[in-house]
């Protein structure tokens, strides 16, 4: 209980179950001042919500943004922006045999063990929809890093079931991964990727894969060692989404293949002097602090869960069922697990980024000093 | 700054540099009237030390424990237990080359830019040597779940460079992985292991490689979705130690070539009645919450920094230095990694579990009420 | 900024400014399976709402709550409980001559210098009406407690400028709070606090007093020195509160005039044999935890800084100016503040007695195999 | 449990009992390159330590501070900085009557309640022993906000008892607070006090009073509403400290017996243009947020606890026991609750301090762009 708040300066509170009123957040610690409107926070919700491709669930919803507090007169107050999204195609109906019933590798049983009671009527809190407020809250992260730092986050499909990608990390654009259904910059991947999930829906399976993200222009300095490590404060973001699995940073475990020679990044002098990496295996990260470089993650998703064949499962009582999921669902999660890993890089981006803003108060007026002097 | 603290409930706080007066933790909300003395402690810290087998670093510490606080005629108090290690072969001198060199792939340049100064004797507090208040923590928390809640963890290397083990985690023992040096349980892999950390180390290389770790006997409804979950925060636990590049809770980056069919985890009735899982690609954690199952995950550690190789970097000037290594460092992190994941795995644990003891405060009470009957 | 979450494990998140689409909360950390409806909330916002008395600002706001969250079939889900209150009664025109003026002791000078913007449609997120998601709040602690703890919660305005009572609080009942407009138990010291409003009223000018506030059925344990005691838990969230300038427990500032034999509480035992004291000059908490006897507390409010007298100020670019304040204001917040100073102590009680489950985890055990003998 | 931290950027975690190996705190976020010896340290614990003077317990520690981590060649890393004062006075045996007695107004029964054992050697962590930690991390405190922003926090006994004083607070300096022993900077009343004290002490009892403190030079918009308002967290900073019974803010209790227009600071434009108060009612804070006027509040502590007179109570076997202290205690605890209350105005300012360097990283690049034109 009491976990729903996500990031120390940057604070975002999530709520909101897959059916009941709505699904909402509260962006606290956000900078007064800079400019806001749900033009801003509506697009991400866009590329999140279902029933945007025929990759993606049926369920069919605007997910239309309200944006309830903490904006006035098109600029932010530094107090807490509440956004509320409606539910509105919720069909509680649906999910009637669920009621008793556990659905393998759902958390249906681990949130009934837990709280003696659950939402049966879809996901509940555990339903992939809790990550609205989440996009919601990395879309106005991602206008502060943009208007204020520079920073661009980009994330795509890189792997789906078997179908790799070989794609220069650093030449990734948000126009081509926004090219196809699939989010896969790659397009004979993507095409690949396409067939592949709609294969496994028609034979009632699902498809899991591989999400890369890379942050650009990230200041030099993000991340607290020893626990609030920039690296560890994203592995944590993107292990909290539904169906997370594996996270890595740089080199992840492929790196230790490679020996210290190989593996080590050497440093020369940048354009403006400042050190660089000639090589980016860091990940954009040393000691848990960004060192200017690409800050590099990627994530796995395992396949979805629900799926439309047969699965042996028990129920309340531990009579063995035999379960045939209906309802609607992804037969893939990873096209919209895009925006949702972006939105958990921006968030940790966004609280480490005013967190860094104590770094320097002592410097500044070294700094301050050594100027008149 | 401001991000030496882990954990809600069972609270740590780490403190100290490699070179320096010591190096410390303060376990803040260990549960009152737990049996605790220095003894309780020490065997972790003797696993973590540098100098225990010929594979570490040559520096020798004894890193004896002492207790400060919290502690009463041998039980906990329920306030915070201090404990220091007091820093005993540090050799300042041997580093006096680093001193405006940033080595690659280490805090060096992270640090400096960030604080605008480091400790440049030896890693300073982005040493490996800042795990000793973690494990020292680490073997608190062992000591209240192992008498509280019977549950034991077991991490061992399962993998260093391109050496591999296939062992079945639920059957892996401590007396297994403490009989050699390698900490792997595999016999034969872990002769070839201590054959190739040699070889690294007679060729100026490192290796890195993977640690795998079992948490048995934990209980249902640990983890706190949707930010909290079990394996969220294990995951920032894990990528917060030092070298960590990657993180896998249950089928990892491997369960995403599965389908769905092939992955899910089909539900049977267990001894109790409780739903058990037939399967573990879950990793003991659904929708963020344990569900009985052996906690499982895995984490690479890339190949140590620091290697007695020439290398390329820059000064604080800009200028292109080669730079060979000095001082005295692990080829491979991967033995001595082995207690820090045991230790992280601890901590995260421990906190879920405390923060647990809230979610009954309702059922108790019915409970109560229904044995009134 | 970020700072708009208060408690640890029943952590509320209060945003909204008193112009704005709403005012709202969200309460995480609610244990699951209590009952919980609209109508639990709504009567707590009743006595809080403005226009519900002549003594009260005219300001008529029906400020019905929508549970947006949480809820399902009736019961709490354990997943976060969001609140929506919108606003409806915002005239922002009354308030553009406010637009460039500090206000005398509001908030209007601090917010512009901190966020370099203010809501001047209004007191903006330092408002009076930003305590409606507080009691919201409260109003669930308050079902929590009663249901699992048989804790009760009643405060009442105990002075009214230079108007006093004596009043036992161990005597003080919800009835008698609620008799009259002036929350005052005291009918005769409440006619004449009415009538000193109502004369404040009519002179453009404003009173201040004090509101007392007993917590009975309280658990003994509550508390966790050094640095969350109860009492000092308590003391923020009292001066948390719009206009609020001074706290008490127990004997107060007065028990400074008392020596340490007549100050000290002897102990006797109780009926259960349990230490209790004899007198309550701690206020109910000892070393930070409670002990069994009624919390009680006190808090200064002073008098409203909006008076509709002249007013000696200065502009925003320094210019002195002569406010006279329009808008609807109360005379003398007290009796609205009775609410607001019950769910404070709501919050904090429900935080710790949460907190306080984890105490006992290990004489749990204890006891359960004392009772196998 | 687990509650021995305070603060979010500069934050404090304290430990050790008054009878145990020693006592201590880590200061974690403290900003790098702040110069940082013992003797920064250790006045401020000379001015709490027992024994300091007549007035005080005989308890004789010297008290000594060893900085174990987080300053490398006089200056601070930005990493977590231990320090430890060992106990070296305690003697036990004293205590051995208290075994199984509660003291009146003590924590000996609320803290066996909760944690079920209690260290009886002494308060344990309930004495004001702990405060050590404190007063060294305020000292930290002091030397960084005098650096870096010019902040000076004096703090001074206003009332022993019935001895009160008129004291204008802008006009109190340090040097006249240690004049004497009883630190009350108005002579004629610290004699009174003195001979009251000794009086007491003779008597076998105790006294009460209150302590005055102003911080000056704080900048403007320090505190962060609507939760960690500026003077909340004071309140919550200073009823955490022993025997602390009441706080005010400003006018704070009399300031409920003036009128609107009586209290209201009116504002004039300062030297500089910028709005200041004329009055100062407000204690340097509206709405949470400092205004640049002196920061102003009071503490209330009751008599101590210990006196030298019988006093009636009961074992923990619930038996009646007519108990007679021995031990060393400060008759009154005023004198030595000055540097307490002035480390935790420190400890509160510094944190709020580093927390307000994210209000301007929307305005300062507004200000580059401005200065680039």
């Amino acid at each position: 209980m009491a976990a729903n708040t996500f990031g120390e300066r940057f604070r975002v509170t999530t709520w909101g179950e897959s059916h009941g009123g709505g699904i909402g957040v509260v962006v606290d610690g956000c900078p007064a001042r800079l400019e806001l409107r749900e033009a801003d926070v509506q697009p991400d919700l866009d590329r999140r919500r279902p029933g945007q491709s025929r990759l993606t669930t049926q369920r069919d919803e605007p997910d239309r943004v309200e944006i309830l507090s903490g904006v006035f007169e098109g600029l932010t107050l530094g107090s807490p922006i509440a956004m509320l999204v409606r539910n509105t195609d919720a069909r509680p109906g649906a999910y009637d045999h669920l009621r008793d019933v556990y659905r393998p590798s759902h958390a249906d049983y681990t949130y009934e063990a837990k709280y003696g009671i659950r939402n049966w009527q879809g996901g509940g809190r555990a339903s992939a929809r809790e990550t609205v407020g989440r996009v919601a809250a990395g879309a106005i992260a991602r206008k502060l890093l943009a208007t204020a730092a520079g920073v661009e986050v980009v994330a795509w499909v890189s792997s789906v079931h078997d179908i790799d990608t070989e794609l220069d990390p650093a030449a990734v654009t948000r126009l081509q991964v926004e090219s196809g259904p699939a989010r896969c910059p790659d397009p004979q991947a993507a095409a690949r990727m396409e067939a592949a999930i709609e294969e496994a829906r028609r034979a009632g399976d699902s498809l899991g894969g591989v999400v890369t993200c890379v942050a650009r222009g990230v200041p030099v300095g993000l991340g607290e060692p020893v626990f609030d490590k920039l690296d560890a404060d994203l592995a944590r973001a993107m292990v909290s989404l539904p169906a997370a699995k594996g996270f890595e940073v740089g080199s992840g475990f492929g790196g230790t293949r490679l020996t210290g020679r190989q593996h080590n990044d050497p440093f020369a002098a940048g354009p403006d002097g400042r050190p660089v990496t000639v090589s980016n295996r860091s990940g954009g990260i040393q000691g848990g602090i960004s060192n200017g470089a690409d800050v590099l993650v990627r994530v796995a998703f395992k396949p979805t869960g629900t799926i439309a064949s047969p699965q042996e499962t028990v129920d309340r009582d531990g009579r063995p069922v035999t379960l045939e999921a209906k309802g609607r669902h992804d037969p893939c999660v990873l096209p919209r697990a895009v925006p949702m890993v972006e939105a958990m890089t921006l968030l940790v981006l966004a609280d480490h980024w005013l967190r860094h803003a104590s770094d320097d108060v002592l410097s500044d007026r070294e700094g301050a000093e050594d100027a008149r002097g």
